[in-house]
């Protein structure tokens, strides 16, 4: 096998840009006017449209862990995470900024893999990389990324925009990023537990749309197109940090309460049966687990058939009722769990918060 | 002295977004329509309009050294830093993006001086923080700060617009912000050399102008709308790494060269006179030294008399000509200094880059 490792401070800041710039390249985005190579982008918004931006910041050993995240894949994650939140604004992303903190402990092929997935998930949306900035960092690999797009003002659906009466719907299934990440933390363990010997294998076999929903989630851009197409969408928001997590930020904002049904909560067989063998509930996957980045979205009773005329797996799985900011889950064991507050991250251990 | 440490641990992530919501009320502006607490920020945009944004990424010890920085000086400066680029488009700021990487060994207290003075200086532009994102950091503390803003599409100078027979125009002085360096890294020397005592007294007498205008640089988003008022500017740029590099910026996206005369270079008296105390050349403080965030532009000869209804120091130094893309400096003592690639950074071994 032919692999390289070519130190960054070999090639320098200006060789590496070098590098981002051909690699950004290969997408274009017609709104964009200037791009790398001036002081700022200059982006062309269509008349009476809205612009819409989003960031977030990925920091090694916080957000992810480079033993099972191969550069490659955390590129790909990259993008997609802020690509979803376009998608929960029902938005069409223009436009990426990718400002990397790079420890000279990196090669040139690690980064350049990363900046290749990344700029090609964002090509495949049709939304090309317009700047960014890069640094030397003191340790480890830090990305920081913003997306701008836009939408039409009479589409844009809000957090606070939920209201009585609403059915909420989710797209796609919960929980099975999570029942991933279970699957790779356990083969870490083994793979520790073992003395890391070169000759380790990991066992995924049978695991693979868990470790891909995990490693390498897809943003709902098209179906949040589609959706808001047909209907006006009150609220909708992507799931990221779980089911009850984020229908309480939309509780919130809209000051409403949401009652959701365990038997409608859509759960992959091989949630169910990762969770089985940890011997967990597979609903918790769904409440607590986080980063499947599917939607959320709530909509007036009377749309609710507009819905059958879309291609993608859409299911409804309760209702915005009045009343205090809160969630309650009614399990079908017919007891209730109600939640005022966020469930604790601890829940899982899974992020090195603040 | 009533000084607070409260480890951020002790407050969490959501206290800290809460501490960060509220220092950001404090400014608003009207184009911002949904800020902090949606996936998304959403902005509305002047029908017409171009929007325009820039980004940067300040890494703890390799963009700032907190024995000389304060919390405080670093937060104002990171925002000044993203609006003098917003300046060079002669753009008017909207809305900001901050996301930081937080260490567990700073306080609370620290955070917030940061953030105050962060929205403190944006919001005396009318720019209010309309997102961001919160992380652990392994290691110090990392800002990544977007800025996104609009202008006109018949006024934006860009890079490339420089033309043959272009006057080439400076604003303020340049050098002096490397001056304030060198007397800032000066008096840390001396600390360390001294075994770091608590009763150390730094030597920042007279001084005052060139620390200024290291630690709190002024962005230049006045003038550089005075200056697209009266007159189409044909390229700009704004001062971050020196006038040699800043106007090779210019000259290779406009292929064309540029002669300049040392006569006509603006130097503070701060400027000659720190530069003498190191046995330095106070013109190399111009033409290497960077960080100053004032502005170069050409404009048409045409137009040079127009300057002169302008508040605000501004001089010209020299000429666009045809030719291959590169910065002639003619020093006073008839000889020619001519760069064709970027003047090296470990000049002054200011920056820790890659």
């Amino acid at each position: 096998m032919d692999i390289k490792f070519t130190p960054v401070s070999s090639l320098g800041e200006f060789g590496l840009i070098d590098k981002f710039a051909s690699l950004s390249a290969r997408f274009s985005n017609p709104n964009i006017l200037t791009s790398i190579g001036d002081d700022a982008a200059v982006l062309k918004t269509t008349a009476g449209n809205l612009s819409v931006i989003t960031t977030d910041i990925l920091v090694q050993n916080v957000h992810f862990d480079t033993s099972y995240t191969s550069m490659k894949h955390l590129g790909r994650k990259a993008a997609a995470v802020n690509l979803s939140d376009i998608a929960a604004m029902s938005a069409i992303p223009t436009a990426a900024f990718v400002s990397l903190g790079i420890h000279s402990n990196l090669s040139v092929e690690m980064v350049e893999e990363f900046y290749e997935a990344l700029t090609g998930e964002f090509g495949r949306f049709g939304c090309a990389v317009a700047g960014g900035d890069t640094s030397a960092s003191p340790i480890g690999f830090i990305a920081s990324i913003t997306v701008a797009g836009e939408v039409e003002p009479d589409r844009v659906p809000m957090r606070g925009g939920a209201r009585a009466g609403d059915i909420v719907c989710v797209t796609g299934d919960l929980g099975r990023s999570h029942a991933g990440l279970k699957v790779l933390q356990r083969e870490k363990s083994r793979y520790v537990e073992a003395g890391q010997p070169a000759d380790f294998l990991a066992n995924f076999e049978g695991y693979d749309s868990a470790l891909q929903k995990h490693l390498i989630p897809e943003p709902q851009l098209k179906l949040s197109r589609d959706i808001t197409d047909k209907i006006r969408v009150h609220s909708m928001i992507d799931v990221s940090d779980g089911l009850v997590s984020d229908m309480l930020h939309i509780c919130r904002a809209s000051r409403v309460s949401a009652s959701l049904d365990e038997e409608f909560i859509p759960l992959d067989p091989i949630t169910k049966r990762t969770a089985k063998e940890f011997n967990e509930d597979p609903l918790a996957y769904a409440l607590y687990g986080g980063e499947d980045y599917e939607l959320i979205f709530t909509i007036a009773e009377s749309d609710y058939q507009k819905l059958y005329s879309l291609e993608g797996y859409i299911r409804p799985i309760g209702r915005i009722t009045e009343g205090e900011p809160q969630v309650t889950i009614k399990r079908t064991n017919g007891s209730n769990e109600t939640y005022t507050d966020f469930p604790s991250y601890q829940h899982f251990a899974k992020r090195n918060r603040i």
